[in-house]
């Protein structure tokens, strides 16, 4: 028997396969509707707790964390900013967010939002499990779908729910679980990679700088008054080793450098990685018992800082429609998921696509690409319409600037 | 001696090569301000009153061919149109240029553009010779260039001048009188065509309709009650032997189909071409006396209505800065031609190159282009920023727009 196997079983209406902030704040969302949840993540929560992530939170997102009684720490702690600049031939080009649509974003790590999230379900008594092993999710179309998976004491667990989310990320194992032959995967590599650094210095610019160069782009960020996160285009396989401290600084400030004389302050470089990325879209978003949120049904590049509120947004509409379904509606609530998912993730998708297009150099581009590329920078950024344009759309078409 | 070789020699304070629009327009401009200009042009002006030229001009540009007495024709004959329609998802979505960005634009043929400068030409007394032959400039880098040209009846000519102007088109020959090793010529090939046809057939539209399919573009406009001109995206290598009228049919209202039922009015076809483009812009402007203007400086994929536009706002800075150098500024007012007139022209290069991109599609391009494009028709037309954008640089950044 299936069931000799395990030691314990547990009943639940939703299971979630990840405890990113996609299937935290899912828990979260169900949890104050009264809908229990069980989470499960192969990671332990040190390990997530230690990942460096960085994050822009649109304001919507900032609202709901504090709003649904997450944690208002983003308010204290979180930085709110009111708009961003562009670099290009040599100058600085702002881009007044909140005058333009109304809205400014909150400068507040990915890793932060985890630890409230994290936090917020422990001091709601939502269960969630870290660190677990050999993840089984089974029965997925069937209404009575299943998850199985090993603690970190060896103990084999089994949870039965009416739905499982997979939030399990942008190497999902629940998305494979959607047949090859009923499922399209859409998607796009880039010649090019992010190197970020992590550095103990002072605050170089006080919103993000988005640089494009002939050299390549590059991005100014902050995660404190005393560490700063920066990040340049590279080679999908540069080595981190073959870059000392010297040589990022040098590339850096190149980058960035203008007849205004900006220079970035320099410090001590405690992280070096390089990040690969990609768009990536599978659908269907559901398939049966099984519904899929955040990355592992979308990435995006990360330029236009939408992926974490792609994922959150996923989960507002998500936690709203399995509260129907739950309610009695049944499965037929659940069709208007992936619809009402999907217009922002196309749209995401391309801003995300736009946006880095717009700033890297693609290794072997033409000199008109690079005119092009200036031109079309002009138009963005030196007409209204142009930054309104790119306003409402990295603020996350807040409500004024709808229709 | 060299003026041996020559019948008659006249001098004039500007020579232009080429009587298109804008040769023909800037020594309209010239003349106004009492300064000659004798412009020549291999073609025949039968050869280029029967050659069919489509035109969209922005209201600044059709507002000077009457405000500068050229012909108020536009405004009888030409169609003001106050917005236009984006097909895509099998729905056509209106862009209102009127209401978002306070400017229409005018559908008037080139041809018909061409011909009320001509005319404007001879009631004023300006000398325009067509049809002659081996067409020499000479001198561009001295105070004293030269043009000459041999007459249809076989004499030779030469022209003196202060400044020779090259507004002799796409396959501009004064474009390669700037040397070689002096000059950056920045291009683009794009992998698709446009079959053009004209058809005897009623309006099918009142307004232009560019249509996006999983199939190819199409762009269906008008040229009279009674006679249509249409486009679909085709190979650049394409046949029009290939093609009867029952298969032009069928391709064009397949890529209009959608779900509101919109068929073409079918009619009879008159005039089948296959239409290549390309990106493309030459720098410097300016070499020594020589100046160039129009196509001969810069082409642009046809998708976002801009080529004759842009002819016409370079001839409108140069014939300032012409009057300025002539009245005794020198060369040195010459200097700002080439900034004044890139700005627009590097927006415009971006604004055709976007809206070929967003509305063809790519042969070997993936699903995930095919979506992300109509996520990004879905913003750019779906949001009031995304037409307010779209709207501005398809009118020609009209005042009210800028800043």
């Amino acid at each position: 028997m299936a069931d000799a196997v395990v030691d314990t079983v547990s009943s639940v209406p939703v299971a979630v396969v990840g405890a990113g902030p996609a299937g935290l704040m899912l828990a979260h969302r169900l949890g104050r509707a009264g809908i229990d949840a069980i989470v499960v993540d192969t990671r332990t929560r040190r390990e997530i707790e230690t990942t460096q992530r960085a994050g822009i939170l649109e304001a919507d997102a900032a609202r709901d964390l504090v709003e649904t009684g997450v944690s208002d720490r983003i308010l204290r702690e979180g930085h709110e900013h009111e708009g961003t600049v562009l670099r290009f031939g040599g100058r600085p080009h702002r881009i007044p967010f909140k005058e333009l649509v109304g809205e400014s974003v909150w400068l507040y790590p990915q890793t932060d939002v985890f630890i409230d999230l994290a936090d917020a379900r422990e001091r709601d008594g939502g269960t969630v499990h870290f660190g677990v092993g050999d993840t089984e999710v089974l029965d997925v179309t069937t209404g009575a779908p299943r998850v199985r998976y090993t603690a970190p004491d060896g103990s084999r667990h089994e949870i039965r729910a009416r739905y499982v989310v997979g939030a399990d990320g942008s190497r999902s194992m629940c998305r494979n679980l959607v047949p090859e032959d009923r499922r399209v995967r859409y998607g796009k590599e880039y010649p090019y990679a992010w190197f970020g650094i992590l550095a103990e210095a002072p605050v170089s610019a006080p919103e993000l700088v988005y640089a494009h160069s002939e050299h390549g782009f590059a991005l100014i960020s902050q995660r404190s008054e005393s560490v700063q996160r920066m990040y340049f285009q590279c080679s999908p396989d540069e080595s981190v080793d073959a870059w000392s401290d010297d040589r990022v600084w040098e590339t850096l400030q190149a980058r960035v450098a203008g007849e205004d004389g900006f220079r970035l302050n320099e410090g001590p470089i405690t992280d070096k990685t390089v990040l690969r990325f990609r768009s990536f879209v599978q659908e269907p978003m559901r398939w049966g018992s099984l519904v899929l949120a955040g990355d592992a049904a979308h990435t995006v590049p990360p330029t236009g800082a939408r992926g974490l509120n792609l994922a959150l947004h996923d989960v507002k509409v998500l936690a709203e429609l399995l509260l129907r379904a739950l309610g009695g509606a049944g499965d037929a609530a659940l069709d208007d998921y992936q619809p009402r998912a999907l217009q922002r993730v196309w749209r995401a998708q391309n801003f995300s696509h736009w946006m880095t297009q717009l700033l890297h150099t693609a290794p072997g581009g033409s000199p008109f690409d690079l005119r092009r590329q200036l031109g079309e920078l002009d138009n963005a950024v030196g007409t209204r319409s142009g930054r309104t344009y790119l306003a409402e759309q990295y603020t996350g078409w807040p409500a004024s600037s709808r229709g």
